[in-house]
């Protein structure tokens, strides 16, 4: 199946699709009705069809949807059997942790490299990777092409990292420094905030007290 | 002002929000029309009116908004300023970054403890705080009355961490584990699924290709 270009919003809904229908697998549940699908999600059932409908349909008169081939499909849409090389700037605290990340190998990420400016961090090993020189980013990028980087530098560096990589070349960018950065023709860039969730919570809990 | 039951979309809209008029202070800006705030956002004017008259308003006719007035506002409705008590359970990298969130305690949110079962990890310190064993969790809960607990342990614990934690009287949850943790009375909860974000990334690095 091609997909084609779909609403933001409904894009955003396939991550998580995605990590439910996971979750069956894991359970091993292997159909599903687009009406318990809608229970589990917390959205409407006609929603959960109007969505998939953009990629084509899945679901099966009277039978519901085939978890696996949908997980698959979705699976396909997000990108994540295509094999990915990924690196990291920043290998502090976060950084480390995002190397670490459980799910990142199962979605099919590559962790190919790490980078640091501090010397006391390049040599050592995260995730059997040895963190290297920041300043050798450049030849690294031009002989093992990876498709991501990952951001984890401090603030007052983000920008300027930023436009270094995609200067070499890098594609996308998953940037955790708190700084918006803004997409730019041919780069794609996921700015992550997490004191947003924190702030939710916050606001959460000033309303059930 | 007294915050009323908004729409959750409208809500979650507000970290936003509360981030952009954060950086609008930083550089000094102290009025801002509906439209360049809408721009900026990436909303549309109408939608920004819409929000805030959820919460009264904020706007004064073809003056724009007091930008220090509604940052204060989104920050009290967000409940920013409550000096809300966190603890941190599970001391690894994660739980290490967390801790060292730049924003965390800018946004109003005090650390007071951290616990691993791990006792290699007991006795060191994070950002000033001894890590606690997590057996002494009971204890130190029933003395110091934390708000919110920050979930940074593995997935095979988080079910029975979280039971525990909400038996001793924590309200908020914010969970890192990679498993959906459900809401139960009284008791709120934020899950983060960082893959989620990468997920998105790759499907948008896949349509630009």
């Amino acid at each position: 199946m091609k997909e084609k270009k779909v609403p933001d919003i409904v894009a955003r809904r396939l991550p998580r699709y995605y990590r439910y229908l996971d979750d069956l697998l894991k359970k091993q549940i292997y159909r599903i009705s687009s009406s318990e699908l809608s229970r589990k999600m917390g959205v409407t059932a006609s929603q959960i069809r109007q969505d998939f409908n953009f990629f084509g349909g899945f679901g099966q008169q009277g039978y519901g949807y085939n978890v696996e081939m949908l997980h698959k499909e979705i699976g396909t849409i997000l990108g994540l059997y295509s094999g990915r090389k990924t690196i990291i700037v920043g290998a502090g605290y976060l950084g480390h942790a995002l190397a670490n990340h459980t799910n990142f190998k199962k979605r099919g990420f590559t962790l190919i490299g790490v980078f640091d400016n501090d010397k006391e961090k390049v040599g050592k090993k995260i995730c059997n990777i040895n963190v290297s020189d920041y300043d050798d980013i450049a030849d690294f990028i031009k002989q093992n092409h990876p498709d991501i980087a990952i951001l984890a530098v401090p603030r007052s560096a983000v920008k300027e990292v930023a436009e270094n990589l995609i200067s070499l070349g890098i594609k996308a960018i998953w940037n955790f420094s708190y700084t918006e950065l803004d997409e730019q023709e041919n780069v794609v860039i996921e700015n992550v905030h997490l004191s947003d969730s924190l702030m939710m919570l916050s606001y959460k809990l000033n309303n059930i007290e």
